[in-house]
């Protein structure tokens, strides 16, 4: 089984003052990643305003992000989840042929009493037999409505091709009974203060927001854990929280692309109808990036 | 401001073995709704899969429908909602040039959280705007997780491009509210057991799946109501609430192109990940379509 | 079978200003609402601050409350909802014996994923079977998290001593699928937005807080819908429903004991951890109940 | 500051075959647990059915476990949250003078729309104010409907009186920001499965129902964890929570009283309308019992 284990940003698309993709940033911001203490990168993921692209734009995002990630020795790995099963195929095959190391498949959600167990499942499967890469399921409910049950996860987990999970809801005692059942179910954090409780459990690493701009820290943080270093890590984990949780909960992709902008690499705008920051979360978000610098 | 006041129903997309769309079942069928008593279609809406629809798919559509309705004297009334604003005020421009009367607007939703009152309102600004036709929100928290405030509807109301809301919340005291302030915003249920007490409050008709497959009993009850024989309306909205749930709530698009192919028309399959129906949903939906036709 | 058809306010309990129950000022408001177009009152309700009741003080009030509804001619309907199926049992013996005519019963709801229809259909019908007068059901999913599904009610409908229901969640399409199986099912709207949509489908009146500080119209809203006019009624109902909102759902108890302060009877503060209103929740009230004084 | 960190069961109360007290089974339950490696109880909680007893009830159970906990050397915490502010004050008087060394507060729940930050805080700072022992936050919003936002928390966190909270949401993010604040707040996991990646960032121990039948591999867990043998603690952590999610959230109160009678303790019947265990779920429990003993 393909070993992903790591720590992954999905990483945000830049977008010009028209709300076109501005590829030259889009690569000098990769430039910056794959210098960063990172495994790879998925490409979209929710923080990528994923939501927002065309299917074209999203296979011309991969076209400039593959060849950087490979050049630099990193993963490449692709989100590929779409509305239905045919395209979200489509999606996966392609990405594969790109270069992605394994795909991050977001379930459709839109018809969502309809998205039964057996009907997740089904979905699941079909993708998994026709992926040529390792798929990891993407549990967002915060976005998506639709909660992946332990017992949609267990399945599931007993496909070959269907290597782990992101969990984005956080839900520790579900992970728990997913790792007491499948130990070797490759579980990541979905976002940054989640990574050392995760980790304490099993988890084999994170894909999370606060990777594209606070690297170091989560790096050092699970370097500590696996040291044994039970209080560094959690010192970290205590000093990014407030970060995290103002890039992604609070102020959302507009919070994460301001913070890029504070550290030199280049959020700019998101596409409407995400609206850009008022004065005080701008100033609350410089405070935070401020607080991680000196507490790491 | 133009009066939509009527019966329509967002009309599904038929779809062939291998889940291509049949045109020529989509005009056969529309050749069966024109010749019911029913002021337009909208497509797509939710139960069209609007959601598995690719863009060109969607415009596509929209050329098979137009010229149908307009030979009929029915009205098209385009679905155009988009994740972002550009893409709905393109869609939306599109629609009015090829025919569409009105647009049915659904809000983003992926990002939840972020589509805060302004938020909503700033995007179906810049859509009414933009809009050379009128805009009809729309609600529908069940699928996007987005439900609009009181404060958002009254604020959008405002625009004079903005003239009125599918509500498939059937929250009737939301609408009672919307109704006490703007009399004249123009209210439709979204689903057809929610016809009657709607009218009841001063919304001017229904926009629902339930259409598709009745549309007789529905403009009966519409009839019975404006003159004033409320004891046949109340009768007629009791003996199509259990068909109403079925084709919607229970077994959703599946159960509503079932219930389609038993009436003569074509419902085929739905794209997956939406199951096809058991056979136990298929007696319950037999049983329920003939005690319609008993008791109208 | 009991007809209980008509309009009852849940009356709130006065206290004083330590928390004490003031029954003299209990007596004379009392004395207010039978001089009003009501048919009775329920007591307690959630308008009443139930849960801040003890058993003894529940029972004090009833023997204040009875005599002077027999007096009055009017209805006495309690209510007797408590967390155990014993407790239930013995509060509504306990208030047939003190001359109620039915019996208004909150379900459990503390330990909500133990109520499954199970529990919920045999904790009904132990309560249905012990109790000597005809019991209402009350949903209030926003107080109690637990949401009657359409199964429950048709299977409690069945026991000759379950009568009807108040349905305060205001879901009004399956009030129309438990009136389309059970049209002699007397259903009761929860809040005064949403009586005449009730009403419109089969419901035989409203229990709603509503009624404590405006009887008249509602009553003049029943009176017009039943004589056909559905115009006048539709003035009423889009009349109240903003000061039905400020005593519900924006402001609470507290908006509905500062509106009784407004008009002449004794509301009086809440007990803690209630917050008494500020100045502008108490300016909108005063704005809304002159609204309608003026529009009914 | 008191610190109570440890590991605590909330006792179940024990009911002979008509739903009374059984004191003298209470006793012996009591002589059990005061015999394992736990440090107190706490009585009574969501587990005792505390939502089932009458006040005279609880009082006369402290009476019966204050005594045998001194005995034993045990800490005493009483449960003593109530609907009302007032009652809460009385209840939490009184237990300080039976022997409580501390007291966890469950919020008012009914009114929740009403509970606002402002209200829960002057609710909890009128309690702490009055209490001669420390208070403990108790968030479950499972059972009650109300989630304690961050914001809450640390406000209530300033209050020298208010030093903890068992967090029974098991939102382990949010326990990181609240600790990232204040580091000496005292957290407990609130559930079995939890307890490790609590303790990972920074929670002192655990007030789980999991305690009453595994208190050993629990504090097996603890130590590991505290020696620094986390792959110890983690293979403990998986071990239990098949059985941990059996007798909370998926059987509720009957399923851990069943697993009390597996053990040789008393459980007996819960009060009605909990309903009894069928068959396979208490097949289910034997299995997960034996799983626990065999790996741990």
């Amino acid at each position: 089984m393909t070993n992903l284990a790591g720590l992954y940003p999905p990483i945000p698309t830049p977008f010009d003052a028209d709300e076109r993709i501005d590829f030259t940033k889009l690569e000098a911001n990769l430039q910056y990643w794959t210098s960063q203490p990172l495994d790879g990168v998925v490409m979209p993921g929710s923080n990528s305003e994923a939501a927002f692209l065309s299917q074209s734009e999203r296979i011309e995002v991969w076209e400039h992000t593959a060849p950087v990630l490979k050049a630099a020795g990193k993963r490449f790995i692709a989100g590929t989840g779409a509305e239905t099963t045919a395209e979200t195929i489509h999606l996966t095959t392609l990405a594969a042929e790109m270069g992605a190391v394994a795909t991050l498949v977001l379930p459709p959600y839109f018809y969502k009493a309809s998205l039964t167990h057996d009907a997740l499942v089904a979905h699941y499967r079909a993708v998994a037999d026709a992926s040529p890469i390792p798929v990891l399921l993407y549990n967002v409910p915060a976005f998506t409505g639709v909660d992946f049950a332990l017992a949609t996860f267990l399945a599931l987990a007993d496909h070959p091709q269907i290597v782990g999970v992101k969990d984005s809801s956080s839900n520790v005692v579900k992970m728990v009974e997913v790792l007491a059942e499948r130990p070797d179910f490759q579980v990541f954090a979905g976002t940054g203060s989640a990574l050392l409780p995760f980790l304490s459990v099993g988890a084999v690493g994170g894909i999370m927001a606060l990777a594209n701009v606070a690297a170091a820290p989560l790096r050092a943080l699970m370097n500590a854990y696996q040291d044994g270093d039970i209080a560094t890590a959690r010192r970290i984990q205590h000093a990014v929280s407030g970060l995290n949780s103002a890039i992604t909960a609070r102020f959302g992709v507009s919070g994460l692309k301001y913070a890029m902008d504070q550290i030199g690499i280049y959020g700019g705008p998101t596409r409407r109808p995400l609206l850009p920051l008022g004065a005080p979360a701008r100033a609350e978000i410089d405070r935070l990036l401020a607080h991680v610098q000196a507490a790491t």
